[in-house]
C-alpha cells in the first residue's frame, strides 16, 4: 500500500511537470500569436481592399466575384497547401434606384425621410405607393386589429431593440421578427406594404436592410417593405399620434433574378498527423450593399485568412487539417454554407471543429460554444491562458449561421464573442464602412480565433 | 456537543439564508441600476453639452468656466442635499494661433506635416523655427549622441507605442516620458527645439498634445516643443534616412500667463448613518483645448455624475456620505485634486472611498484597486453580481490621478476601466468629440460605478 502510494505520487508530480510544461509552451505560443498579429497583422489591409477598392458584396453581384477572387488570389500568396473554390448558386436580388420616401400630412405637405428595401422585397408600382399607416408593436398585434383595421393600409412595425439587453444580439433577437416574417403576415390581413422600424439601438438616420421572406405567399399577394431609420419611425410615430390620418408614401425599384453561379473561398494546411480530421475558420464573403460591409463580415473573413497566415508565419505544422471558408451568401441564402456542409458528407470529410467570426470586428471578449460538456469542460481549462488578453467569455450558446449545417454530435461549434455594443449602429446600414474598424480591436479578433485553434489542435476535440 | 452542532448548523443556515437574502437584494439592485441608466439615462446628453455647446475646456478658459457654471446647475436640478463650487487656482497657458509646420528639403522643396504644440510650451519667435533634425528614440539616446550632434538641432522624439502591449496605458507608460521631459532634458545638451511622436498607436494625421515641464531649466533655456502626428512622423523619418541634412521648420505663438482663478465642482448626497464618512466619485472637468474632451474626460464626469442621479431617480440614501467631484486642472497641473484634498484634510473630513472614470467612456470592462488585501478580498466577493454585465476585471493597479491625493492607509481607490483599445486614437486630439462616444457605452460605465459604490456604502470599507 505504502508502495503504491510512492509510486502514485510519483505519477501524480510527473503529470504535474509535464501539465505545467505544456502550459508553460501554449502560453509562449499564444503571446507569439498575439505578437505577431499586433505587430505584423494582415487582416487591416485585407479588409481595407475588400471595403475601399471592392465595396459592398452582395450575392450574385460583380463585387461579391470580385471579393472571390481577390481572397483567393492572396490566400494563394500564403503558401497554404490548396487553395480552390467551390461553387455555389446563389439567389440575386438588387435595390435599382434609391429609395424614396415621405409622410404626407396633408395637400402638398410632406415630411421626408430614410428608407430602404429590405432584402427580397418586391418593388413598389412605378409610382410608388401611398397609402395610410396603422403602428403596430410586432406581429402578435395584427390579429388584435383585424382585417378590417389593417386592409388596405401600410403596416409600420415599430418595436424598437430592448435598450436594457446588455448582450445587443439578444435585442436583435427580440425583434427581427418583424423585418424577416412582417410582410407576410401583414399580406395575409389585406396590407398593402410595411414600413419596419431599423434594427438599431441608436437614434440616427441610417435605414438598416436585412433579409424577409414571403413564405407561401403567392407572388401577386406579395407586399412591398422597407426599413425606416430609428429616427424617422419616431418621427412616423408622433406624427401619427397627432394625425392618424397621414399618409405614407414610398417607392423602391428592387429585382429578384434567377439564381447565378457564385462560390466559397476555400484555403487549407493539411495536417500533419489527422489530415482526414478537418477543423474550419470562417466568416461570410458576402454582404449587404447598402455599406462596404466592413464589419458584417468583411472583419471574419479577414480574420479567418489571418489564422491560416499567422500559422504559416509561425512555421506552425497543425496536426489537424485546418481551412479557412469565406462562405458566400450568408445574408439572404446561406446557400454557401448548406453547399459547403453537403459537399463535407458527400466526401465523408470528417470536421471536428467549426468556428466562426460574424459578429463584427470589435474588441474581442470570447467565445460561446455549441459543445458537449466534455469538450466544453477541456476549454474552461484553457480560461487562465486568454486572461491576458483579456479574453473572459466562454459560455454555452450558438457558433454562427454559416457553420451551422456542419452541425453533428461530437461536434464542437464555436462563435467568437466581440464587444456587442457598437454593432448594431453599423448591421445592414450605409455606415458599415471600413472607418467604423479599429486596427487593433480587428486584430486581438483574429489573434484569439488563433489561439483557440491552437489549443484544439493540439489538445484535439475529445469523444465521449 | 450534539446540541451544540446542532445550534452550529442553525445558525449556519440563518447565514447562508441572511447571505442569500443579501445578494440576492444586491443583485436586483444592480439590475434596475443597469435599466434605469440604459432606459432614461441621462449622461450622453449632458456629455452632449459639454463638448457641443461648450466644446474644450482648458483650465484658465472661458470654455471652462461655463462648464463649471454649466454643471453647477445641473446637479442642482437633481435635488442633492448640497452642491457647491470649490475655489481653485490654475495654470492659464493658451495655444494661440494654428501651428504651421513643414519639412524643407531643398530650396524651396517643402513637405506639410500637422504638429501641434505641447501644453506649457514656449512659443517660437515670430519667424518660426528652423533647424537640423535629430532623430531619437527617447531620453536615454540623447547622452549617446552628446552635446556635439545634438547642439543647434531639434531633437526628434520617434520611439513608438508598444502594439504588442494589450493593454494600452502601458504603451502610454512607456513612450510619454518623450513628451512629458523631453524638451528639458534636450535643451541639456543645446537643442533649440523637440518635436515628438504622438502618443497614438493608430496611424493617423492627428497631433496630440499633452502636458511637459520644463523642470529647473532657466526661462531663457527653455525651447519649444511640439507634437508631430504618426504619419507625420513616420514621413518626417523615412525622409531623414535619404536626406539626414533637411531642415524642419515650425511656428507656434502659445503664451503662459499668471494663474487664474477656477473651481472643482461638488455635489453631495448625505449620509444618513455616516454622515461623516465620505465616497466620492469623480472625474476631471478640464480637457485640452484641440477636440471637445468627449471622452478625456467629460465621459468621466458626466458617469459621474450619473451615479449621483441614478441613486436618487431609486430614491436610495446611501448610509455614507456620497460625492460627486469633477477636479479642475488634471491636465495640466491637478491644481483641483490638490485642493480638494488640501481641503479634506483641512476640515477632517474622513474619506474611505473614491472612485475615477478618467479612461474613456468606452464599454466598461470593471476596475483596477488600490487598497489593502481585507478590502480586495471584498470586492472579489461581488465579481459574480457584476458578471451579467460582463464585467469581469478586477485587479490591483493605480487609480486615477485625481483621487490620488487623497490617498491614506485603509481607504479604497478605484479607476474605472473601460477597453482601452481605442483611447490613443482620440486623447489629447481634435477627434477626441461626441461623435466619438457611444451612447450604450458611456451609460453602462455609470451603471457600473453606481454598482460599486452601492456596494461599497452597503458593506462598508473595511478596516484591519
Amino acid at each position: 500500500m505504502k508502495k503504491n502510494t510512492i509510486i502514485l505520487l510519483f505519477l501524480l508530480f510527473a503529470l504535474q511537470g509535464y501539465s505545467q510544461q505544456v502550459n508553460s509552451q501554449d502560453s509562449l505560443t499564444i503571446r507569439s500569436i498575439y505578437d505577431m498579429a499586433l505587430l505584423n497583422g494582415k487582416s487591416y489591409d485585407w479588409l481595407d481592399y475588400l471595403s475601399n477598392n471592392i465595396g459592398g458584396r452582395l450575392s450574385g453581384t460583380l463585387n461579391a466575384a470580385m471579393a472571390v477572387q481577390y481572397t483567393k488570389e492572396e490566400l494563394d500568396k500564403l503558401g497554404l497547401d490548396k487553395v480552390w473554390l467551390q461553387p455555389v448558386l446563389v439567389p440575386k436580388w438588387t435595390r435599382g434606384f434609391p429609395e424614396y420616401a415621405y409622410l404626407e400630412t396633408g395637400p402638398g405637405k410632406t415630411i421626408r425621410t430614410d428608407v430602404c428595401a429590405l432584402g427580397g422585397s418586391v418593388s413598389t408600382s412605378e409610382i410608388g405607393l401611398k397609402a395610410g399607416v396603422i403602428e403596430v408593436q410586432g406581429i402578435e398585434d395584427l390579429a388584435r386589429y383585424g382585417r378590417e383595421q389593417i386592409e388596405g393600409k401600410i403596416v409600420f412595425y415599430n418595436r424598437p431593440m430592448q435598450a436594457d439587453l446588455i448582450q445587443t444580439f439578444e435585442a436583435y433577437g427580440g425583434c427581427v421578427d418583424q423585418r424577416y416574417a412582417g410582410a407576410m403576415e401583414a399580406a395575409k390581413y389585406g396590407a398593402v406594404g410595411v414600413v419596419v422600424r431599423s434594427m438599431n439601438l441608436r437614434l440616427d438616420d441610417f435605414p438598416h436592410t436585412g433579409t424577409m421572406t414571403y413564405g407561401d405567399t403567392p407572388v401577386n399577394e406579395r407586399i412591398p417593405a422597407c426599413a425606416i431609420s430609428t429616427r424617422g419611425a419616431n418621427v412616423l410615430s408622433s406624427t401619427l399620434k397627432l394625425l392618424p390620418s397621414l399618409q405614407f408614401y414610398f417607392k423602391q425599384s428592387c429585382t429578384n433574378y434567377d439564381d447565378v453561379l457564385s462560390h466559397n473561398v476555400i484555403g487549407e494546411i493539411t495536417g500533419s498527423k489527422y489530415p482526414n480530421k478537418y477543423m474550419i475558420v470562417g466568416g461570410h464573403l458576402d454582404s449587404w450593399d447598402l455599406g462596404d460591409g466592413s464589419h458584417d463580415d468583411g472583419a471574419g473573413c479577414v480574420q479567418s485568412m489571418e489564422v491560416l497566415r499567422l500559422f504559416k508565419e509561425m512555421n506552425y505544422k497543425p496536426k489537424h487539417s485546418i481551412r479557412v471558408v469565406l462562405f458566400m451568401n450568408e445574408e439572404n441564402g446561406l446557400r454557401g454554407a448548406t453547399k459547403y456542409a453537403a459537399e463535407a458528407k458527400r466526401k465523408g470529410e470528417k470536421h471536428v471543429f467549426a468556428l466562426e467570426s460574424d459578429a463584427g470586428g470589435f474588441t474581442p471578449r470570447g467565445f460561446s460554444f455549441d459543445c458537449d460538456d466534455l469538450n466544453f469542460e477541456l476549454v474552461q481549462g484553457w480560461e487562465a491562458l486568454f486572461k491576458p488578453y483579456l479574453i473572459h467569455f466562454f459560455e454555452r450558446g450558438g457558433s454562427g449561421a454559416d457553420i451551422g449545417p456542419l452541425k453533428k454530435p461530437g461536434m464542437v461549434l464555436a462563435g467568437l464573442r466581440p464587444d456587442s455594443q457598437r454593432y448594431f449602429d453599423y448591421h445592414h446600414a450605409a455606415n458599415d464602412t471600413f472607418d467604423a474598424v479599429n486596427k487593433r480591436e480587428l486584430e486581438l479578433g483574429g489573434a484569439t480565433m488563433a489561439s483557440l485553434i491552437y489549443l484544439f489542435d493540439t489538445y484535439g476535440v475529445l469523444s465521449n
